[in-house]
């Protein structure tokens, strides 16, 4: 059974079946034309749209659909995290080939549901249409923050320390496992399924740094409320991405230690026993969803905060620098910083 | 030169440039994780998501960029007339094939950009992505209304008289015509070109009005402050859909009166002239995003305010009966109302 087989009022059921009734706050919920919310009071709004296309950014055959769907939902939590707000409301806009299994159809479903419900986050609305090619899932989120405590990128002023919360490199290792993984599944044809990838425990744990990030939210609110910070931005492109996008919109140079960047201990035997710079890898390949944070030094007492309330650790790698500059200490020297990305747009 | 061969920034700086600068309720705009506003006092918000997907809704071969990006805005805008709400902000999604020539993105933008301006929207912020397949249009819309005026489906009553804003077919004929002419583009390779199409000015309106629908916000607006309505929809999907629904929404039944159905004379000359039920085509054939609405007999009065304004006329077109059936009167008779719609969602 696949969703062209279905009327749109079928595929919609098939949703509110698995989201909760309505908040007090949501006075017309899904089924009119528009949504009707209550804003919150004596906050500001962070409003945020991301997309996940099929091809682009997640793989049908080798991905659980309740991890695609954990995923689209997850990157957008991440970019209310960054903005130190709290998850409010969101809306599902979906374009599904008409060959889309129904079982992938509620599984994704389940996989926003759950991290919905699990990060307060109430789904409004949505629209759903065909695709002729890929499936794209496109939510748009809606947060709140105090006015004046929005976390911004353009605070950064030389001289202040750069944070990175958790571990960075795990769910780039978690990638590279899934994508050697179905490399053998597309040749060996030998009855494999995605759950089979993971021969360790240690495999399974970086694969699910991958499949199912957890967006910062908690540590951003944190932030948010006590003010420490003077920029953050989530590590969705990478760390040097996000060094790169903190100082461009400061206007600020940085140098970063090597030494001190959080490296995942799992994902660096990996990449090293690929041969690969486990550090260049690290800081280059996205996906990891952990905040960077610039910090005045004498707000570092600040920082522990969000330490011992326990959602993730934050380890300083480095200075903003009025010289623009983006460099690495490695090895006593001070290289400049790789820099991944996409050059273009259709790469 | 394509989407593919420039950088993101390149694109997000192309549409920076389309657009006007931030009102002050706009505390962080485009370029950081999330955009962040202050939400208008004393009103509650009208949220609703809507896509369009190529090959689904528009075909690039043989539709404008600018009217395209105006279509994408437009079926948003007229959810939030349909709610009588007024447009504040949006949010604009779009998943790119590398092939899309620059200047089909520039023309895109400016469409949506144009009709932002007219309706006082601000964009404030998107999401760029590559596309495998189809060029993918989603727009996230905003807009705000008093907290009790907000126009909703499900609140019409036996005995309320329907009625629908200006008239319906144009968009349909217009459609018709622009396939007519796109087979023979396909077919000749004359050198026709898209404007040359409609060869008299009628064709020409009945083509605009496909291909640059005028969301009904002003009366919308209007009629959340009278207060004369007791539900209300747009036509997006038709005119029995629309009907359909705010009767399974509000528990009635209806009866149209096939005379009294404002079908636009030249659409309904074009229908005739190709040998079809003019009236059939019409009620069923969507996109002509007017407004319909159920009212109160004694609150009739109200409605001809917003005729005066001169948004639209309003023309009654049937009564909510007790009875759940869905009727047309026509030549005397009573036959069931035409309805069109997809049966499935892979149709």
């Amino acid at each position: 059974m696949t969703v062209g087989g279905v009327t749109e009022r079928d595929l919609i059921a098939r949703i509110r079946r698995q989201l909760p009734a309505d908040p007090d706050w949501v006075l017309v919920g899904i089924g009119d034309d528009a949504a009707v919310v209550e804003p919150e009071r004596n906050r500001v709004e962070v409003v945020s749209v991301d997309a996940l296309v099929e091809g682009v950014h997640f793989d049908r055959r080798f991905m659980p659909p309740d991890a695609i769907g954990h995923r689209a939902l997850a990157v957008n939590l991440s970019d209310l995290a960054a903005m130190g707000a709290a998850p409010r409301l969101a809306l599902l806009s979906l374009a599904l080939p008409a060959a889309l299994p129904l079982a992938d159809f509620d599984g994704i479903v389940s996989g926003i549901a759950a991290l919905a419900a699990r990060s307060r986050l109430h789904m409004v609305g949505g629209n759903l249409t065909r695709s002729t090619g890929p499936l794209v899932i496109d939510i748009t989120v809606i947060g709140t923050v105090k006015r004046r405590q929005a976390l911004i990128r353009s605070g950064a002023r030389p001289g202040d320390a750069l944070y990175v919360s958790g571990t960075i490199g795990a769910a780039m290792a978690g990638r590279l496992l899934l994508s050697e993984s179905n490399r053998r599944l597309a040749t060996d044809e030998s009855g494999l399924t995605t759950g089979d990838f993971g021969r360790t425990s240690d495999d399974r744990r970086l694969a699910a740094a991958f499949l199912r990030p957890v967006p910062r939210l908690r540590l951003g609110t944190l932030l948010a409320r006590n003010r420490a910070a003077t920029a953050c931005i989530d590590l969705s492109d990478g760390l040097s991405d996000g060094i790169c996008r903190i100082a461009e919109a400061s206007g600020v140079g940085a140098i970063i230690d090597a030494e001190a960047v959080p490296l995942d201990p799992q994902a660096r035997a990996l990449f090293e026993s690929r041969g690969l710079d486990a550090l260049g890898e690290a800081v280059t390949g996205g996906d990891d969803y952990e905040l960077l944070i610039a910090a005045r030094p004498r707000f570092r007492a600040r920082l522990s905060g969000p330490i011992r309330h326990g959602d993730a650790p934050l380890t300083r790698i480095g200075v903003c620098t009025a010289d623009r500059a983006l460099l690495l200490r490695r090895d006593r020297a001070l290289v400049p910083l790789p820099l991944g990305g996409y050059a273009h747009f259709g790469a």
